[in-house]
């Protein structure tokens, strides 16, 4: 896969120092204005640089950058939190000679502390002049935190003849939980369209990948989702209803679903990558809470950590999700494929079939209801020693 | 502390082969029919035992006896499940000359594997035989699962100069959170009480004690609490309302706290015991949310693993608790007494102080949300490598 912007899109990321050795700081950039949209944590807790980008989106202005920094939250931090995401904001304002209203902040790392905003705003002219159509991999590699691999997904379509391009980036690794742990995904597109065309993809998009996600249930005072088009691609302008559109959502949700993936790939300490099928459920509602209930149990967590197939821990938490009108006698469990829950008991399956369970690298655990017809899909990850050590250390 | 028993109860508990070597079996007896009260675990999925002692209790006979097993959950075995459940009463009804509807069963361990029935069966009448004033704390080792340690509490009191001894039993050390994690408690008393005042302390001594502790936010199939007072202390009758009922519950309140701290300390993996506060909220419900919240993060608990005062993982899961009318700027955080977060912004304690957080063995994690007047209190243990060693290999 080719690793390239869409047309008019310009990229660069630096080390400011805010990290010791890696890069820290990224810039998004458009050669014209784009229509943005954005997507934000439902934490009450909310970072300062969500205030703000909050508050620029609302007003509705053609947004031409985006400045992103690694290694600090810029949470909790008063009102300082606020004027420094503004002056953020306006050195990136300075060098390219932008108005506030066209820039966005961002910002990811640890809670509670100033951010260093006299080393970004020195290192902010240096970034602008580095921006280019092939620094989307510098950019990528500064938004990262705990990651240990970056995450950028790259879809092309035709609309109306005119090649289309999607290109995001996204970090996370830990804090990850459906509503948005510490996960940032910028999305960024040359098509032309219509705001409502976007807005309306922007559930479906997020709502099987990046609200699908869980690593350790913890919702971040982070979590942003922004998706740019900026046109340049000149295509008629793709409106709400249209086939054109669900081409684009298409290629759209290819982007956010590798996105998603590799953020829960790369979790913290993981060694398993765990996908949780909840069928004929009553409700969608019922069916993903119940995928969440299972997916965040750290007790079927270290179970696959293990390659221990203990299904009774799965049907535990599937009672324990507090979803009414679950049977019992009615309910079954596979394990990577194999019936291992049925008539409310143990199915014993074959020695060989019981032991091939959780041995590989992707994980399969399915709970067929049999009350409904909804259903609903989590991906998550393992809990690992590793995890524990990521975390008792991490500051 | 003497472990002794109320009077007219017997204890006994024996290795009958379900574990490997340890005991596993225990019978708790009483001399004449006791009224007794239970509460079950809420999950959907509940094991047999409890289906079997629940339609037992709701008959309203005196209870003259309970067998417990531990080593097998008899969940999730289909209808063999009930049928062994009954296979157990029916034994000791054989071997002590009761009826079935006298008799209580409780199981604790594996799920989804089947009871050797035929072994408990074998042994029953040995642990009939061995029914004793001094044999509280066999019964108790033979309870327990995972736990390192055995769980007993013993309380007296004086009601109208006659002497009441509340003596309770209890395991659980993983699959505990609020809502009864797998945890047994069996609380004896001699004294005579009216059943509505029996019930009306069962309210007040779980509320504080065994469901408000969790360890790692897995609810169980089998948690179970029993109350059994035979009336062998020959005082008045206590009555609802009355004062020596408020005599009665502060002891058994004592009893239930001393077992549910038990619980706790010893948490699989457990290197730390934490209280987590919540104060100054709009209703205790909210309170009682956000501290398990918090005192589930896995971020926060594996920060305190590791003695890092992250307090931001903190503020991070207050946020996260979905509850509403949380004001970033007006809530505090204190860790271990140490005001760290106020007016929306780190309070920078001197280095002394700072490094003396999260160092004991005994955590304190206070949140004054500055809304209200309701509190609640929660205990939980940190997140540990062993957690993660123990979950992954038990089977």
């Amino acid at each position: 896969m080719n690793y390239v912007l869409p047309k008019g899109f310009l990229a660069s990321g630096i080390h400011c120092g805010i990290k010791r050795f890696k890069k820290d700081l990224a810039l998004l950039y458009s050669k014209s204005g784009c229509k943005a949209i954005g997507l934000f944590t439902r934490s009450k807790v909310k970072a300062a640089p969500l205030v703000v980008s909050k508050e620029i989106l609302r007003k509705g202005a053609p947004i031409r950058a985006v400045i992103i920094n690694s290694g600090n939250a810029n949470c909790c931090t008063g009102w300082y939190g606020v004027r420094d995401a503004k002056r953020m904001i306006y050195s990136v304002c300075k060098s390219l000679g932008l108005r506030f209203n066209n820039v966005l902040v961002s910002s990811t790392g640890i809670i509670g502390k100033r951010l260093p905003i006299e080393l970004i705003e020195e290192n902010v002219p240096k970034l602008a002049r580095l921006l280019s159509e092939k620094r989307l991999v510098s950019a990528a590699k500064a938004i990262l935190t705990t990651d240990k691999k970056m995450k950028i997904a790259v879809e092309k379509i035709d609309i109306g003849r005119r090649e289309v391009t999607i290109t995001g980036i996204a970090k996370g690794a830990g804090m990850i939980e459906p509503n948005m742990g510490t996960m940032l995904a910028f999305i960024m597109t040359d098509a032309r369209m219509d705001k409502d065309a976007i807005k309306s993809t922007l559930k479906d998009a997020c709502d099987d990948s990046f609200n699908a996600i869980t690593i350790d249930g913890d919702m971040s005072t982070n979590d942003t989702m922004l998706i740019l088009a900026n046109g340049a691609a000149g295509n008629v302008p793709i409106k709400k209803g249209t086939k054109e559109l669900k081409l684009f959502l298409s290629a759209l949700k290819k982007v956010s679903f590798k996105l998603a993936r590799d953020i829960v790939e790369d979790g913290e300490g993981a060694t398993k990558f765990v996908t949780v099928y909840v069928e004929k459920a009553r409700t969608v509602r019922d069916a993903y809470k119940i995928a969440r209930s299972v997916a965040n149990s750290c007790l079927v967590k270290t179970s696959i950590h293990g390659e221990n197939p203990n299904w009774g821990r799965v049907a535990a938490s599937v009672g324990a999700s507090g979803v009414n009108g679950i049977k019992q006698n009615k309910f079954e469990i596979y394990l990577d494929g194999i019936c291992v829950f049925k008539g409310g008991k143990f199915t014993m399956p074959s020695r060989d079939k019981f032991y091939k369970i959780y041995k590989r690298k992707n994980v399969e655990i399915a709970v067929n209801l049999n009350v409904g017809t909804k259903q609903a899909r989590i991906w998550t990850c393992d809990l690992s020693k590793r995890y524990v050590e990521i975390n008792a250390r991490y500051t």
